[in-house]
This record gives structure tokens, sequence and C-alpha cells, in this order.
């Protein structure tokens, strides 16, 4: 680790935005106030110009990058691309980060106290969709003075946010950055996520969701939902590479009794993510993925939905994404081509499938470094940048 | 119905083999006499060379064509392709199906009675591997006389075991079809085979495999574990054609609530195989096609696995097939090409995936039609189709 900490960002304090006003959801419930556990590394200069905005993916939380304590055995999830010197550069960027609404790492979620009820939510927790989750991120940018993101940046259901800031807040962010991600899922992703919903709804220790009440946690569902995640984020080469074929324990010959790595890999993955991830969160975030699709208010056409946005794009994929492939990608540098918007597009060549967008890549970072360098350049050198307080968002 | 049945087999009775002797494993256990129920479809000429061996695959059994009752709502599992008339053609030839050892269709499987002890075998039914399999058909084969197959054919795990045949007993087959098939599992197969087995395993209702005891079925587990395998058999355009992002009930507006057209369809069938599929039997045909590797004993080299076969091949896949990609099947036949054997190969163009197999497309029917014409021409005017009746299996 000491290798890592060179560059890094360091030691890290999490901090708390509290929203006491209510929040109006999308599916017409109100959370009558919400907290967003967030974290920032690097400094936001005096114009406020070279702010960016990390938005997570299904598992992430706000702690992208750096240490909590000197002791921790892992950096953030994207240390790997956030830090001094790094290709999202905290000597040049102020990064904010934070844990998305309904999640289970200090945001209000199903964890929370209901403030109406004293109890914690549960399974009562409201349905909270990617354009929830973008217009609580833009409370947390006016609490920080932040009116214009130099970029908004995330994979996978991030680079969802990131679209759904393009169209919401056209006027708060210079350029949009979606990585490995897609317009809306297919039904091949729906699936999986239905099949990662049924494990965990149907394990007994699930309690309708009132696991906590009992003291229990639907470990085996959770379990299963993370072996299932975790074999479409990865590539079959790289599966391949890792794995082969290789044996864990056990003996050919006697027949019974085989582990192979693979199996075993999976296991010790899943069980290791029961005790940090909470289920009723893992169902809000597939459902809020299932759900995204904003074309869906246009008639299904994605060109429409995008042209009113006006953040430079860059739209990046993965040779061997399956679960994300690159032609999801194309279909929306596609939309964006047709409503003659300014976007960059990138397929990197990767055999680690869908998990490339989190490993620092060559070719990915030097694309995604210059992108950023180019943003913060334009957005300071532009005439209007200090006059946009009257261009709200949508 | 009616369509299909005008040039159906029509109805059929299930019949049953009783070999009596024990019957040694490759792990080492013994089965002291086992049943296969079988049916048979066409009629076996004088010389019995126009006999075809069909190998099932993981889900399924004896029954692939005809009907056993006049009210059937469906007919044999591969219907489409069984029949007068059809690519493999009842008027030609004489088609033997079975339910494989192990199995959970009226043949000795977990839910037989061991005769050891008087009980039901449930998870104590050893391991069988596909070399057992392929050795207790021939003995089925013995038991109706037929000495050397025209073809034995299988899809999936299916054609793994028509490879093994022809690696076991050169002598016993003049042609091999081996349909959507492979070598041996990738580490993403048996990824999500691994995954299937933990929904079985962890199911509180699986009670360590002795559910029936307990009058107990682990019916969430087994339902997972059929969505997971579904997914898996569909390509990723056929889910969209058949579903794209279709919605069943709910509504967008309210955001919660929303089922999706796929996610009722898996249901559907996972609860559906929970009433006729046993988790044991599921179980065991996993491991079956995790542990197949022919060219594990030689060093993992495949061509000197398939020097000694003699078999003329028929290697077929499917363009969209992601479960065994023609990729895999490519693997066989450039092995089959070192081996210097006769090999024939299409890659035929189908919209849907792993399933394409058990559809009567146009050209995949033609192709296999030719095939089996062929072989069996040329077995029936083979000098020496009369005078192998020592030339016994390896």
């Amino acid at each position: 680790m000491s290798r890592s900490r060179e560059n890094s960002v360091g030691l890290i304090d999490p901090q708390l935005y509290h929203h006491s006003q209510p929040f109006l959801l999308q599916n017409g419930d109100v959370l009558h106030g919400y907290e967003l556990v967030f974290e920032t590394y690097g400094t936001l200069n005096a114009e406020k110009s070279n702010a960016i905005l990390i938005c997570h993916a299904l598992s992430g939380h706000h702690h992208a990058a750096g240490f909590h304590a000197a002791d921790d055995a892992k950096p953030g999830w994207w240390d790997a691309c956030i830090g001094p010197g790094k290709c999202i550069d905290t000597d040049q960027f102020f990064v904010l980060s934070l844990n998305n609404l309904g999640g289970c790492h200090g945001s209000t979620g199903p964890n929370s106290i209901d403030p109406m009820t004293g109890e914690i939510f549960g399974p009562s927790f409201p349905n909270v969709v990617v354009k929830d989750w973008v217009a609580s991120q833009s409370h947390l940018a006016d609490h920080l003075g932040i009116q214009k993101f130099a970029a908004v940046i995330g994979g996978s259901l991030g680079g969802m946010q990131a679209m759904q800031w393009s169209i919401d807040f056209p006027a708060r962010l210079y350029s949009a950055v979606l990585i490995a991600s897609a317009a809306k899922l297919s039904a091949q992703n729906i699936a999986f996520n239905e099949i990662a919903r049924q494990a965990i709804t149907t394990d007994e220790d699930y309690c309708a969701g009132n696991y906590r009440q009992f003291n229990k946690n639907p470990e085996n569902g959770l379990m299963l939902a993370r072996m299932v995640g975790h074999v479409t984020y990865l590539s079959e080469d790289g599966m391949k590479t890792k794995f082969d074929r290789d044996i864990k324990s056990g003996d050919f010959e006697q027949g019974a009794n085989v582990e192979f790595q693979v199996e075993s890999y999976l296991h010790y993955q899943g069980r290791a993510f029961t005790q940090y991830f909470d289920a009723n969160t893992y169902l809000l975030m597939t459902r809020a993925l299932d759900y995204f699709d904003p074309a869906r208010e246009f008639d299904g056409d994605l060109t429409r939905a995008l042209r009113k946005t006006k953040a430079k794009f860059l739209v990046l994929s993965f040779s061997t994404d399956w679960r994300f492939s690159p032609e999801r990608s194309q279909e929306i540098v596609d939309a964006l081509i047709r409503a003659r918007k300014n976007v960059a597009s990138a397929i990197i060549e990767s055999e680690h499938g869908h998990d490339s967008f989190l490993l620092p890549l060559d070719r990915y970072t030097k694309v995604l470094r210059a992108f950023l360098q180019r943003s913060l350049e334009e957005f300071e050198s532009s005439p209007k940048q200090l006059g946009i307080k009257n261009e709200g968002g949508a």
C-alpha cells in the first residue's frame, strides 16, 4: 500500500450535509429533510471553477479516494484515478464525492430513522430514481457554493447520473463524462438485477425488509446478488486469465468436492459484501438502474431528451464490457451527434470487462486526463463563466 | 398444437432398462444396479444400422419427441427436430433418447431408493460424470442390440456426451454431432453454475439435501438457479426482441412497483421449473458440466484426447450463443483438424442464443439433415459395417 499512498490525497474526513427542507421525490413521496455524507479532495479555487462531481455506481459510496485511518488496508474505491498527479488530478481540481440518497454509508437511506415514525425506514424508504439523486446533489453543490461543475463524472450507474445532470441542469456543468454506461438498461441487464433482487427477497432472513428489527441480515441472498453482479462485471477472457479452471481444493480423481478457484473467489467476495452493504439499499439501487430511461418522456427519442443539454461530453466504454457494452455507449454518442452536441468518445481495449472503469488503464487515464484538462482551461477562459447565476437548472 | 401433431412421432410410451450388475463409477463409488428410462422413435432396421442416440442437456430428459397423452399441452423437448420428415427423420432413423443416470425423470437418481439402505439416496447419490453417462448409455445400447450408432447427437451438455462417446467407444458410432457445446467449461460458465448451486444449497428448505424427508422443496433456490440459467441461454438481442423494456404491471409515473415483462417471464419459468425438476439432480448435472474436460488426462491437449476417435464429426454453434460461444466450438474443430479427423462445422446465424439448438432454424436443420443422411448412406455402404463386433469400446 505504501506505493499508492505516495500520490494519495491522504487522510480524509467525511463531512455531512444536512438538508432541512422537505424534498419531493419523483414518485410523489416527500422526505422530510435528508443528510448526505460526502468527501472532498483538492482545493476549491476562488472562482469555484475547478469542481468535479463524482457520481457513484451500484455498490459505491462517498469514499472514493484516500484513507480514513492511517492503518486502512485499502484506499477509496477510485483511488487509482483520483489524487495528486492522477488523471482526476487533485492538484488542479476540487473533487466532490458523496453517498447517494438511499445509500448505506452515511446518507439518509433505509437504515435511517424516519422522522415521521421514529422507527428506521427499512423497506418503507421511498423509491428514489436517478433524477432524485441529481436534484439532491444539486442542493449539496449549492451548499458548497458551486454554481457550475467543471465536470460531472460517473461510471455505470454513475454515468447515468452524469447524463441526467446534463439534462436537468444544463447550465451547471461544463462537461459530462459517461463511462461504461447506457441510456437505459437492456432486458438482459434488468433480468440480472431481478435475479439479484429475487435472491435477497426470498432469503428467509430478509423478513419482508424488516431484517434489522429482527437482528437478522439476508446474507445468503445478498451474497448471491453480489456473485451475480461480480460475474457480469468481469469479462469471460478476464476470468479465464485470472482463474481459468484452476482448482482451489479437492481432487479430480475423486470426482467430488472439487472447488474451482473461481468459486472460492466468488464466495469470498460475496460473503465480504454482506458485511458492508445493506440489502434494502441494494434493492433500491438496482431499481434506480432499471427505471433510468430519460428518453421515456420523449417518446423513446434520446436525441430529443438530450437536445437542451449544454455540456461537452466524453463517452468511454471498454472492449470486453458485456454488462454495459460499447454498443450501449455508441447509442449515447449517436444521439448526442444527432442532437448536434459536442461529444468525444473512445472504446478502450481492456480484458477487464465492466470493472475496467475502476482501473488506471493507460489509454483510459490519458484520454480522461486530457479531456478534463481541456475542459478546465476552456471553462476558465469562458467569458460566460461568471455570468451564469441566472441560468438555473431545467 | 394440432399443427405440430401432423408430423409428430405420436403417442409414445417410455420404457425402462434395468441394469442388474454393479456399476463402477469414475469416482470409485459403485451403484448396485440402476435403471434408465428411455423412449424410441422410428423403427430399427434389420441391420441395426439406423440408430441415433440423443444425449440430453442440463435440464433435459428422455421425452424428446411426441406426446405421452392425447391431451398433452406440449410435445417432447426436441420435437421440433425429431419426427417423420424432420431433420432427425424418424422415417429413416431409429432414435433413442434416455434420461441420464442421476436424473429426476425416471432413471436412477437422488430420488431413487438406495438398495443398501432402503432409504432414498438424496444428497448421498454419488457424483456421476459424463464418462459414467456414456458407459451407462453403452449398456442400454447393448440391451437394444445396437452395436454401432449411425450418429450420437447432443446439444450443450449433450454434445459433451457425444464427444465422450467418440473418445471412449470409437468403434460404436459412425458420426458424432456436437451442437452448441464445448470441450470444457470456462471460468465464467463455472461461475454461473456455482451461483445456481449456491442458490439451491442456501435455501432453508434444502435441508442439507434431505428435503424430501422433511416434505420440503428448495423452490426459491431452484427458481433462482433456473432464472440464472435462462438469462444465460438467451442472447441479449433475443431478449431485446422478446421483451425490450416492456412493462407487465405498474406505472412509471408512480416510480414503484413497475414489473418489466422480462421479470414476469423469468419468475413464471423459474417457478414452473421447481414443479418438475429436482434440486439434487440440478446440482449433480451442473457438477458434471464443470468437471467435463477430456483433455485433462492428456496434459490439457485436446488433440491428443481426440486422437483415437473414429467418428465423422459435425460441430455446430450459434452466432449469439454466449454461454457456449462459437469460439468454444472452434476449439473443438481446431483440435479435430490437428488430430486429422473428419470434421464439418458451421456457425448458424441466430438471435436466440444458446437456446437456438432446440429450434428448427432453417440453415441449422438443413445442415443437420444433410449430414445425417450422408452418414447413414456411408455407414450402410461401409464394408466393415457388419464386421465390427470385436472392436469393442475403449
